[in-house]
């Protein structure tokens, strides 16, 4: 069975299209044509996308458009927002935009977001009687301090967004997070926090999470073993998000502090719910609701702009373009704003877990490239690590460059340097530099004509390496809901395109089951030799030196 | 003019033994063979590397072992410890064996290692003097907390140690890293921080590196508009490691304060010289002594062990392998230990700033890929993001899994799930799950015939994807040392075998002139109009915006 996407007719003209603009280069694209910056960048609200540095054409995204159309997007994101079981493998709703809407939101003809309202109130209650005091430890004392025990889902979006939004912080209280098992993360946190002022939060849709109970009963034992008062005291240091509130209740959470999550949003798309309780913890509930108003606004830009001027459809199909017809491998993601540090991190698990799938939505096997990787770190760091790579490797890596016009900080210098490295680096890497203006350069430094032509091959770049930039205002909560709806709507594109449900996660399950039946022999006494010569191999040699 | 390296009878047997090799899976590999692991992994120290379920076989080894000699790389060993001037382009030598070596190495007849000792002197008199309290701020205070303040080489390697060895730190000082130009970065630290009892380090070879010297800057004078005293004050809270002494008096470090660089070491390779102050302020000398000692015994195996049982050049061409002969277009470094979560970082400097390049030694062109790209982060996080895509997605992306026997922390359970999910991922990954296997584990938990033949092609992994696992016994100085030394050598190997020199960067030079351009125009009024419109675009939105 074949998804047959590379067989239909527009799949095959952009094949075509790619070998006829194959020879062509970037430095070319942008002499031929002066409005090129124009036809190819989109502002929209506080975010300016330009993708006039992409090795496209108006044919290209003709091409790639009435391939979006033969995939049936426009009615794939009428499906979405209509609330229609757009996960099919797991019969659910994917409603992420039910959590930021405006109107009404129909699943099986009940209004969900009359449910979102209801939480989000339950959430300011609470999140307001935190910050007055009213809410405090067994001792009476208030939480200073959070502590977001979550993994996945549960911990890459808060945690990000609580990075981003540093700046509108509350002075109390500061929030962390945990999510790696390996003790060594929870016992270094736990070792600086006092647990008469610490609230601890546990988020696991299903409460069963093997990582995220390990930790949670560390915190737990942790908080019983210091607070007068024993495991009662405790229970009043703990809350809870989850789908399974009996599971919570049975772990000591009080029924009033356990958050709801729903079946129809799925753990990498919803810092928008409870889930972001610890965004709203630290930034204050007026602050939440602005990040949800400026993911609604790319919400409704996505479900009304037609194709040719709708940015997370562009950005999407600029990264088929690039995958699936030009066969890039990964796509490097370069903040260049420290506060989006852990932007990779977070597009890693949005765009690699939702269409890193060999199978179709209607369980064929694809016939094309699906999710490329997703890396990179802030910039300007990566200058001066990786981007030799970018600039002179063999490969070509598509890079998305992101930054702020206006930083929050006041130190002067700084962000002009910034951001002339960010153009510096787009510039570069679309231009390169040739032999001629290599030799020039060298020549106009004063070298040597013997030590230029031994130099020259090092220094020439080859150029035509393909960049998004996307420049935000400022780093609000608005445009930050912005940017991150527009990947999440970016990535249902690609998947829509690439024929694979984004909203399951099959391939996570296998290592699960091996793991559960890996952990009883770890304990056990004599050598294991129930699997491959390696893995047994590995373990023994684990239990030998342990 | 090509490199040739394609053209070598050992590469074309590589290609056809490829070809050969293309249809086993690792399954049948570990079938046919009950002595696989046996013959595949090989123990040094406290280190040990498995490589059996890498897809390869004896005869590849050996194939690649000859690939080794005819490009000559028992020779290029010995001219790299030799001190022969391996960086070729800028006439250097590499001599970071030499920072660790028990033995002399001689540089143009002279021992570079009694200079080594004297700066290793010289830094455990500072270290001592500042954890005893003898050597104090402007206000007589002692030190409680140093800034590193550097960008690369000159922070990567020191953040990077400093918290995987996080568990050996001294009470005091706390050592914290700026690298980001981005003020954020050093404002939001600086605010925490009390000035009187701050030790600034400013790390940076040539003492010009714009992103440090504005870090430099605002420390500098956050440091003088605080303290009584102002500059003069300022100067007892700066040290510097630097080769550029003069410039480092010049911004105000007194002479007795500044640490030297030598041209023979590279950014990269840098965290065993006085870059690695930090580390020792951090730790004490003994264990920076301990750290060099397990790099030390590396470095001995690397020099004297025959290739096919020399672990640094198994590891780098098993890569040579993956990315020359399979296609592999990126790596990912899986480190399952929540203080190893920044090697992926460091290696990715490490590895793609010397192998990211398409000119050969001799300033040909290369005619195979070079570099791949290195990403990842600790596991399991790495589980509940993006193992989807490393599971079930349509690129095979090989990957190194690293852990540690013994942890630090003294919690129960949790060292268990953490290993248990380390043998389990690898598993996974090697061995895959066939329809046959997927179908049996549905029917026995009770699923409906119907919804197993719905969801069997989304439960069915293909496995056979490529993993090196190294464990460690665990994490200490020692062992760490060992296994950043054997990735420095692993690169090495790959760059003789790729033709290319692992010790220059040209590639970062052109974007520093083009940031150096664009500069100055930012703060001009009106318009720019000298870039392509691209870049224009998006320098005049910025202006607009600001």
């Amino acid at each position: 069975m074949s998804t047959g996407r590379t067989r239909l007719s527009s799949w095959q003209q952009l094949v075509e299209h790619q070998r006829a603009l194959s020879g062509r280069r970037l430095r070319e694209l942008f002499e031929e044509d002066p409005a090129r910056f124009k036809a190819l960048s989109r502002p929209l609200g506080g975010i300016l996308l330009d993708c006039s540095k992409q090795l496209v054409t108006a044919d290209t995204l003709r091409l790639l458009a009435a391939l979006a159309r033969e995939c049936g997007l426009e009615s794939w994101i009428r499906r979405l927002f209509a609330g229609e079981r757009v996960n099919a493998t797991e019969r659910r709703a994917a409603l992420h935009i039910a959590l930021r809407s405006a109107d009404p939101v129909a699943l099986d003809g009940v209004d969900v977001t009359r449910e979102v309202k209801r939480v989000l109130a339950e959430m300011g209650r609470f999140v307001r009687g935190v910050h007055a005091g009213r809410i405090r430890g067994a001792t009476g004392r208030a939480f200073t301090d959070v502590v977001n025990i979550g993994i996945g889902g549960s911990d890459l979006g808060p945690r990000l967004a609580c990075e981003a939004l540093a700046p509108y912080a509350k002075p109390r209280p500061r929030v962390h997070f945990v999510s790696n098992v390996d003790g060594s993360a929870i016992a270094s946190l736990l070792a600086r926090l006092d647990p008469a002022s610490t609230l601890v939060i546990i988020a696991s849709k299903t409460f069963t999470t093997a990582e995220t109970m390990a930790n949670a009963r560390t915190a737990r034992a942790w908080l019983a073993g210091r607070l007068r008062g024993g495991a009662a005291a405790a229970g009043k240091h703990l809350c809870a998000v989850t789908a399974a509130p009996a599971r919570a209740a049975e772990f000591g959470v009080s029924p009033e502090r356990v958050f709801p999550m729903w079946d129809w949003v799925g753990g990498r798309y919803s810092l928008w719910s409870a889930i972001g309780l610890p965004i709203a913890l630290q930034t204050g509930m007026p602050r939440f609701a602005e990040l949800l108003s400026g993911a609604r606004g790319m919400d409704e830009h996505f479900r009304d702009a037609p194709l040719e001027r709708n940015l997370p459809a562009l950005l999407g199909l600029i990264e088929v373009w690039n995958v699936s017809f030009r066969g890039a491998a990964s796509r490097a993601v370069l903040p260049y704003d420290e506060r989006l540090r852990l932007l990779p991190a977070y597009l890693q698990q949005l765009e690699m877990e939702s269409t890193g799938k060999h199978a179709t939505r209607e369980g064929g096997r694809v016939d094309h490239a699906t999710s490329p990787v997703v890396w990179g770190s802030a910039g300007t760091d990566g200058q001066h690590a990786y981007f030799q790579m970018l600039h002179q490797g063999t490969q070509e890596v598509p890079a998305d460059f992101i930054a702020c016009c206006r930083p929050h900080h006041r130190l002067r210098g700084h962000h002009g340097i910034l951001l002339a490295n960010f153009f510096a680096q787009t510039e570069a890497l679309a231009l390169g530099m040739n032999e001629t203006e290599a030799e020039a350069a060298m020549r106009q430094s004063g070298m040597a004509a013997a030590e230029i032509r031994r130099l020259l091959p090092h220094r020439v770049f080859p150029g035509s390496r393909p960049t998004t930039s996307i420049l935000l205002d400022d780093l609000s909560p608005r445009n930050f809901g912005a940017l991150i709806a527009l990947y999440e709507h970016k990535v249902f594109v690609q998947s829509v395109i690439w024929d694979v449900n984004a909203f399951d996660q099959w391939g996570v399950e296998f290592g699960k089951t091996l793991a559960g039946r890996i952990l009883p022999e770890l304990d056990g006494d004599g050598p294991v030799s129930g699997h491959d010569g390696s893995t047994n191999g590995l373990i023994n040699h684990y239990k030998s030196r342990r």
